[in-house]
C-alpha cells in the first residue's frame, strides 16, 4: 500500500460504451482515495493524444478548491455520460522489441519522465490490452518504473479472464430492452410479418443473445437468436421462420451482425455476391445480416419483412443504463488504481461472479499477456442444439447484469452530459 | 352534460406509437367519470376486429370489483405500455354514399346495436381520421344516433386541425435525445467522419425537425438537417458536407426517410436507380435515404462515413416517453368522453397552444371532415433559407414537447407493459 509516489495517467481507447466514463469515474476517485498527494491526468485520444502530449488534469477538474475533495456534481455527470468523454483512438502500438521502434518509445517515455507519470490506467478493450500489454514489456525491459494497468470496458463484453466487461450490461439493457419494445410495436397487426433484428457483435454473440433475457423475466423474447458462434445455414433459417410463421403472425428474430455461413462468408456480404454484386457506385458492403436476410425472406417466403439494426444507440444510450453496469464500472476503476497503489501491474482488472442468485460479484485482476487479443466467444452450452437460440442458462446468466435503471439527470427534456473543454 | 347514455367502444388504428395507450387510459377514465353506468368496450385490431365482433370489456378489466372505481395498477402500466394494446388494423373504410357498401355499414351497425354501442372513439392518424369522417357520413345520413370522436396520435405530427400530435413529443424526445447520444459517440475519434443519421417521416419532417432540439437546450445539434419539405440536392448536399468538414472532424447530419429530388424522385431508391438497380433477388427497395446519402458521400468525398437509421425504436421507445406528450395523451382521451358527453360529435379532438413560454395547452376539437386525409407539414418559417437545418424559432416550438421523463415501472431490469389476453 501507498506505492502510488508519483503522478498517474488514464486514457480511454477503442469503441464507445455508455458506461467508459463510470470507469474513468472510478479511477478519479480511486486516484483521490488512495493517492491524493498525486495529480492524475487525462489522455485526449488514448496513447495518440498522450504521444502529442495533449492531456487534462484530471485532479483539478473533478475536485473543489482545496484540491482533494471530490466534485460529486461533476463526477455524476461524467458517470451518466456516453462514449469516451476523454476521445479515444484506434492506434497499435509498434513491437517494443524492433529497435525501430525504440524513437516512439523514448518520446513517450519522455512525456512521462516530464510530468512524473509513474502509474499508466487504459480503459479499453482486446486492442487495448495490446497496448497494456506492450507498454508493460516495454517498460520492464528498459527498467522504467512504471505501474501499468488495463481496465477492460467493451459492450461486445468478448475480454478473456473476466466474468463480463463494464460496458456490456447497459448495451445488454439496451438491446433487451428494445427487444421488448419490438416485440409490442410487431404485435399490433394481424398480417404475416417478419421482423429482423441485427444487433452488434462480429466475433461473439454476446450482446444478441442479451436479446433474450426478456424470456426469464417476463416469457417475452423473440422467437430465434442466431449467434457469430455458430454457423448460419440459409436452409435451416427459412424452416426456422416458416415454423414460426404456422404458429403466429408476428415473427421477431435476432441476429448477430457477425453471423457467417460455413465457408466463412459473411451472412451480410450475401445480398451483394452476384452479378449485381455492388450499388451504381461500385461499393460492395450495401448491407449488414439483417438486410440480407430480409431480401432473402421477401425472396423465399414473401411475406411482410423488415429489418432493424440497433447500429449505434445500443453503444451510447446513457439514457437507459444498467445500475449494476454502472456500480460495477466504477468500483473497477477504483480498484485498479488500489490495484496499482498495493504494487500490482501488468494486469487487466476483472470482475467475478460470486453468485448469479442472488447477484454478486468482486473486483481482481489477471495478467494481460494472456488476455490480449484474445476473444470470449459466447460458450457450447449457452446456444441450443438446432443453433437457434440460446438457451435459459444463457438467460439467466445474462440477466442479473442488466438490473437497475442508473439514470442520468435531464435538463430541458435532454440528458444532461459531461464535456471536455 | 349526460348524454352518454348507451355504451361505448373505442379502438386504435394505424401505426403504433409510445403515447397510443395513454389515449386509450385517457378515454377508460373519462368513461369512469363522466358515464360510468355505461360500459367502455375495446375494439381488437381496430375496425377490422370490430367487424368481427372481436372486442374486450374495458370497464371490467380496469376498474376494481365494483365495477367503478379505476384499477389504477392496470391504468399506470398501459399507460407506458408502447404500441397498440388493444391491436391495430390498416383498414379504410369503403365509400358510405355507395349502394354496395350498404351491408358493411349494416353489419357494422348490427354489432353496436347488439351492444347497445351509441358512442365511438377512434384513436388514430390521418387514415383513422377517414374512418371517423365515413361512420359520421353514414350514421347521419341513415340516422343511427352514434356519437363519433376522433382521438389524434400520430408520431408523424402531421395533423390539420391541432398544434402537435399525441406521441409526438415521445417520439421526438427519443430522436433529440438519442441525437444527443450519437454527437457524443461520434465525437471520440480525430478521423474525419460523417455520420448520416436517417429518421421517420415520409411527407413531413417533424420529428427530423425534433433532431436538432438540443440547439435550444445545451448548443449541440446536427450539422445540418433535411426535410421533406424540401426538394433535396446532391450537389448542394456535397458542398454542405465539405463545408461542415472544414470546420469540425466530425460531421452529423439528420435526415427524413422522405425526402425527394426536385423531379419527385426518393433519395432513398438513387442508390438502386442504374442498371445495378437491385440485389440478387431483383429487389429495388434495397436502401433507404440514409444508406443512399452514405455511398454517395463515399463516392464523392472518400472520408469515413456510416448511416444509421432510427427505425421502429423512435415510435415504440417507451422507455423514454416525454412527461408532457404522456399527460396531454391522457387528458386528449378523457376530454373525448366529456366532449360526448355533452353531445359533440364528428369531431377530431384537438391540443390547442396556449403559451410556449412557459408552455401551456389546452384541449379542443375541430370538425373531422376538414382534418381527414390531409397533411400539415413543417411550415416555411421553420425552415432556414439553404434548405439545410430548421431554424431556433422551430427548436423553441418543438422543445416544450419533450420535457419531463414519464418512466414505465422495470421488473428485473426491463419495462413492464400491459397486455390483453
Amino acid at each position: 500500500m501507498g506505492l502510488i509516489k508519483a503522478n498517474a495517467i488514464v486514457g480511454q481507447s477503442g469503441g464507445p460504451t455508455a458506461a467508459i466514463n463510470a470507469t474513468l469515474c472510478g479511477v478519479i476517485r480511486g486516484m483521490l482515495e488512495y493517492a491524493s498527494d498525486c495529480r492524475l491526468y487525462g489522455m485526449r485520444n488514448g496513447i495518440e493524444g498522450c504521444m502529442e502530449e495533449r492531456m487534462v488534469d484530471l485532479t483539478d477538474l473533478f475536485t473543489l478548491e482545496d484540491g482533494k475533495t471530490p466534485d460529486e456534481a461533476a463526477l455524476n455527470l461524467l458517470t451518466h455520460t456516453p462514449a469516451a468523454a476523454l476521445g479515444s483512438c484506434r492506434k497499435k502500438l509498434p513491437d517494443p522489441n524492433l529497435p525501430e521502434n525504440e524513437a516512439f518509445y523514448e518520446k513517450l517515455l519522455g512525456i512521462f519522465k516530464k510530468n512524473r507519470i509513474e502509474t499508466f490506467f487504459y480503459i479499453g478493450g482486446n486492442d487495448s490490452m495490446d497496448t497494456v500489454a506492450k507498454l508493460s514489456a516495454y517498460t520492464r525491459r528498459i527498467g522504467y518504473p512504471l505501474t501499468v494497468i488495463g481496465v477492460p470496458k467493451t459492450i461486445d463484453n468478448d475480454l478473456e479472464g473476466t466474468d463480463h466487461t463494464p460496458g456490456f450490461g447497459s448495451a445488454a439493457k439496451f438491446v433487451a430492452t428494445t427487444m421488448q419494445e419490438i416485440l409490442q410495436d410487431c404485435a399490433v397487426y394481424t398480417v404475416p410479418a417478419v421482423t429482423i433484428v441485427e444487433i452488434m457483435g462480429r466475433d461473439a454473440g454476446w450482446l444478441t443473445a442479451s436479446s433474450a433475457i426478456g424470456r426469464v423475466v417476463n416469457g417475452l423474447a423473440p422467437d430465434y437468436v442466431y449467434l457469430p458462434e455458430r454457423s448460419f445455414s440459409m436452409d435451416a433459417f427459412m424452416e426456422d421462420v416458416r415454423a414460426a410463421l404456422a404458429r403466429h403472425p408476428n415473427v421477431v428474430i435476432a441476429v448477430s451482425e457477425g453471423i457467417r455461413f460455413a465457408d466463412g462468408t459473411p451472412v451480410g456480404a450475401s445480398v451483394q455476391s452476384g452479378g449485381q454484386a455492388t450499388d451504381v457506385f461500385g461499393h460492395s458492403a450495401l448491407a449488414g445480416a439483417g438486410k440480407a436476410l430480409e431480401f432473402a425472406v421477401k425472396d423465399q417466403i414473401g411475406c411482410k419483412v423488415r429489418s432493424v439494426e440497433l447500429n449505434l444507440p445500443q453503444r451510447c444510450g446513457a439514457h437507459l443504463l444498467s445500475a449494476v453496469d454502472i456500480e460495477e464500472s466504477l468500483r473497477v476503476g477504483a480498484a485498479a488504481v488500489k490495484a496499482a497503489d498495493a504494487g500490482v501491474s501488468e494486469v487487466m482488472m476483472t470482475i467475478n461472479r460470486a453468485s448469479t442468485a442472488p447477484y454478486a460479484s468482486e473486483i481482481g485482476h489477471s495478467p494481460v499477456e494472456a488476455i490480449a487479443n484474445q476473444v470470449r466467444r459466447v460458450p457450447d452450452d449457452f446456444i441450443n442444439a438446432e443453433a437457434n437460440n440460446v438457451t435459459d442458462e444463457c438467460c439467466r446468466y445474462l440477466a442479473p447484469l442488466i438490473v437497475g435503471e442508473a439514470t442520468p439527470d435531464y435538463v430541458g427534456g435532454l440528458p444532461a452530459f459531461y464535456t471536455f473543454d
